[in-house]
């Protein structure tokens, strides 16, 4: 009986010493916030392939339909959904515009709380003529019933 | 006794109608957010006070002294607090270089969980030539045990 104890508080200790490690490494906080930078990384996904087939009306499904959302382009800024869509329309798709392949470069999402996020990095753009145009893009991003939405975009390039 | 218990109800439900109002303008929720805010103001107005009597060193305590973070500025990435130092001595203290005057305008601080946020506004400087630099910025700002610091800033001008 006295071994048996022995054995059942042998167990328990290296429980004791185990389950934390394995809490740490699986909590539900952990999973929240992968579960968040997949989401968000597939609203990016999904843009940048709307703007490689030319639909900028799906690559602005990306941001937050709200006259609230904001978007600094170099020193101008653009108040509301409806002032960015109309900018990347004047300035993508007017007389002798294209909006050439887009990629993101260096991508970092980092978490800023359960329902805020905001993602850093690169853009690069391929035009026909062979030109470059390049830059940085800082978006902040919020979790709504309809998913995570870019509601403050700051893009600079060159 | 039973006119008692009618208002008895009565103030009941006077009580339940006034509590949630009180409730929504005094949580401590809203207290917090509101402390936060203004003590990201002042961090900001610190660090144009500092920018103002040539005390880069002095501005440079906004920012989190990390070699996380990280500063846009256009389309030039600069990692860690070190090299966005560097980045202001050069550009704005080198061998005819001035700092100028630093002054923001239209300031939103956004509170994104409990302990972070971001700001937007702009930025104007005034130089003795009577130019007059100004641009866009975003900043992302942390709570940490000695206040409230920048981890990443998208600065953009014409």
């Amino acid at each position: 009986m006295r071994n048996k104890n022995v054995k059942f508080f042998a167990l328990l200790s290296v429980l004791a010493l185990v389950a934390p490690i394995s809490l740490l490494g699986q909590s539900p906080r952990h999973d929240a916030n992968e579960d968040a930078k997949s989401e968000i990384t597939r609203v990016l996904q999904a843009q940048v392939d709307a703007w490689n087939h030319q639909d900028l009306e799906r690559f602005m499904a990306g941001y937050w339909n709200s006259p609230e959302l904001t978007f600094f382009s170099g020193a101008h800024e653009s108040k509301g959904w409806q002032a960015a869509f109309d900018r990347y329309k004047k300035t993508y798709t007017g007389e002798g515009r294209e909006m050439g392949k887009l990629e993101f470069a260096n991508l970092r999402i980092e978490m800023l709380g359960p329902d805020a996020a905001f993602a850093r990095g690169e853009f690069h753009l391929t035009m026909r003529d062979g030109k470059t145009p390049h830059g940085l893009f800082t978006l902040i991003f919020r979790k709504f019933p309809a998913g995570w939405k870019i509601v403050h975009d700051h893009s600079a390039g060159e």
